[in-house]
């Protein structure tokens, strides 16, 4: 039967099973999926014998761990940015930028000019390479459209592209992403609310607003984050990245699935979090793109935050698509340890965006995992920059490798 | 014949054919290659007749720049240091590590209880992957055996690993890694001068010496690389990674090949370096590894020296085989431009190793060159963490790809 199959050879198999932090890793282990779920996990040794007939991936004595899950992208677009980055790197900031007309306006004029046929398939040839990295589900956002016609399109191309890649794409409604050039500022918000919501909201499962200096207020996020959730979207922000707003204590008071960024939170943001049961979904890739300070995901772990782990792949300031690059920066400069990198790349990542079934292998689970051409998780750090996945399984079929 | 290629379809060519930093790009360019040395450059519409019946490469439109040349590695090896890894990201210093065994005594270990052919094929795996990021020239060091046998061994491996990778690997004798464990120190110097070195010079093109804070002094580095170069071997140093000890000043009384690491290097050594005509060989994966501040990759540029970029693919203190990679953190952390670190992981990178033949796509350069799967060198450090490698050409031949 399709979605069926026996895992062994496993030298070491994180399951996440225990708690945050914590790999729970079994040695000499194997898995055995029925019907693209995990049904056991456990030493190879103890395999129960109505598992012993499925077919079999031999891991060889890799590791395995859960598919990663990427809590945070843009990773429907086309359009080249290498020449604002270039740009950056001479010294121009983001801010000059976009107020320049560059920044998320150059990919919001690519896009809205792309055949829809198009932007399907380069997105989806992206979702592919993620897949490649052992990115299994990816949060996508619109916002790159700007009038409603446009975000409802990038909404349904994230749903083909997933569809396409054989990935989990779970779509984002991000219309106020920036005032569209030239439009007033409270009629862009009222369009927002009054017209995109309504006609995005069934192809979307988020409503997020880039709510930062420059950007959306946070009386302006709230109305629209509101506005969302009477559509059933659950929030979703982008909080405190180029300054210190406000925006992480609206996530909690909101009980936001997550805020996002964060470089400038404090220990107030981080307690109010973590008691809203809101996940601070970090960035560190697009901190060293942006060559700004990492966010303070140390303080964010220790005051008890759900921490999620995110590429924000997205064409200007972080084009990244590899969660084990994420990782290793996670670790190198953001100051978490590999086994908290790896579960907040992983279950952080699935917890915020309220999947329970996924992000650790446990009997129930869906069967996405990734065998590492390493003996280790601590390979993903130890040896940066290493494309170090050799086989990805999606509900317990192989996907990439073998 | 063997080594005739003829690439066309390049939308962008870096050719370094102008100067340093310079990439010199040719659009719409094609690669005529005869007997493995590139005999044609240009516009493709200017190819000669009599270079059209070539076999021919079509890149596609995507960009090719020049093979890298990763001018400093340790890429023979066997053996595990992740957990060493771990330990220095809980906030062991790595001088506590090597203080206690670990560190570079945990390889040698490891080097020396390995049977010789499991050394060569663990490393030429290692060399693959290389070459499957684009590195076309590697410098590969001794200095995990500490004994004449063992440092003869690993120089023996590094030539057979190369040739069973097909990548050009230069050989560098560095027998004073480390002062051997329970050695005494002076005893030491005077095996790697009067035994060591007559055993292992037939094998190598250059002489390096570990000098710093906790490593060998300058006086004894001094000793040393004279002793090298009288057996032939040109001096390249480890120089100012730790503290500031006058190692670089040292590689310029020398006339070193290259000065290498330089983190805490000052403008007097740059105005030396610069004047000497010894190469500044740069490893900012190291830096990041290690969570030390970055060299002064900017200073020593402005100061005229001809700066290196390379891997320093080690298993301690930075396991990084990929010089797309080098090059991005090079720009996003150490300060250069695209074009700057472009140019020195790959010309640069061959002036520091004293080979004029490659670096650049010119006339009667060796034909190494690696088609991109992106439109411009821009790519590299725009997208971080991702393989951007579409094939690669040695000498006239698809290594990888295609």
């Amino acid at each position: 039967m399709s979605g069926d199959l026996l895992v062994t050879g496993i030298g070491h198999l994180v399951t996440n099973a225990a708690g945050r932090g914590d790999p729970a890793v079994i040695a000499d282990a194997a898995v055995a999926v029925a019907g693209g779920a995990v049904a056991w996990v456990g030493p190879a040794a103890a395999l129960p014998a109505r598992h012993r007939g499925l077919p079999v991936l031999d891991a060889g004595g890799r590791a395995v761990i859960p598919g990663f899950v990427d809590a945070h992208t843009h990773a429907v677009f086309t359009g080249d940015r290498s020449g604002e980055f270039a740009r950056r790197l001479r010294g121009e900031t983001y801010e000059e930028i976009l107020a320049a007309g560059g920044g998320i306006h150059a990919t919001v004029a690519a896009v809205r000019a792309a055949p829809f046929d198009d932007l399907v398939a380069e997105s989806a040839a992206r979702l592919r390479r993620m897949l490649g990295q052992g990115t299994t589900t990816v949060e996508v956002k619109s916002g790159y459209g700007l009038d409603t016609a446009t975000e409802a399109a990038m909404l349904r191309a994230a749903a083909a592209a997933g569809e396409a890649a054989g990935v989990d794409v779970l779509p984002t409604f991000l219309g106020a992403h920036v005032v569209d050039r030239g439009a007033d500022r409270e009629e862009y918000v009222r369009l927002v609310i009054d017209e995109m919501l309504p006609a995005c909201a069934p192809s979307a499962r988020f409503c997020d607003v880039f709510c930062d200096r420059g950007a959306f207020t946070v009386d302006e996020a709230r109305r629209i984050l509101e506005a969302g959730a009477a559509h059933g979207l659950r929030p979703r922000i982008h909080a405190e990245q180029l300054a210190h707003t406000g925006a992480a204590l609206l996530a909690a008071d909101l009980s936001a699935a997550s805020a996002d960024h964060l470089d400038h939170a404090t220990p107030e943001d981080a307690a109010a979090l973590a008691a809203a049961g809101t996940a601070a979904v970090l960035l560190p890739a697009v901190a060293l793109s942006m060559r700004h300070p990492q966010p303070p995901a140390r303080m964010l772990w220790d005051a008890g935050v759900t921490v999620a782990l995110a590429t924000d792949c997205n064409p200007g300031t972080g084009y990244v698509e590899s969660m084990p690059f994420v990782v290793a920066l996670a670790c190198l400069e953001a100051g978490l340890t590999p086994e908290e990198a790896l579960w907040a790349a992983t279950r952080g990542g699935a917890l915020s965006l309220g999947l329970s079934d996924r992000g650790w292998l446990v009997p129930g689970a869906v069967a996405d995992l990734v065998v590492l051409d390493a003996p280790s998780y601590l390979h993903l750090p130890y040896r940066p920059g290493t494309g170090l996945v050799h086989t990805v399984v999606t509900r317990g079929e192989v996907a990439v490798g073998a």
